[in-house]
């Protein structure tokens, strides 16, 4: 079975990766482009059986910083 | 308007990242984990009227390495 886990940084905390990208949109002609927030997608393939908690476990261990990042995950 | 970009690393293409991520979640005990790809996610706040064509013009001019990259658009 695959679950999907997406990690973005919290409302609030400063996205320097997102405010770059913005700028070089607006640099190339795109423009109006207002906030941009960049975050990570981690897909991953786990035994059958595997429950949404132990996904959770992992985000928490390893996967996310909880201390500035929020998770959301997808079991499919 | 919002739009929301997904860009993953094309399949074949060594994910050294995912393979780390994979390597430690076994480390931590989780056993069993198959492939793990990890890909970025970039959430734009564009001018109300954008169309998905000029996100994917972004996406092909400086979002993704379209020759290691694949990219998925959602408009929301």
């Amino acid at each position: 079975m695959k679950a999907r886990v997406e990690i973005m940084l919290k409302t609030g905390v400063l996205d320097p990766q997102g405010e770059a990208v913005r700028h070089a949109l607006g640099a190339l002609g795109f423009d109006g482009v207002g906030g941009v927030r960049q975050g990570k997608v981690i897909e991953l393939e786990l035994p059958d059986g595997t429950t949404e908690a132990t996904v959770a476990d992992m985000c928490e261990k390893l996967l996310a910083n909880t201390v500035i990042e929020s998770y959301r995950i997808e079991m499919a």
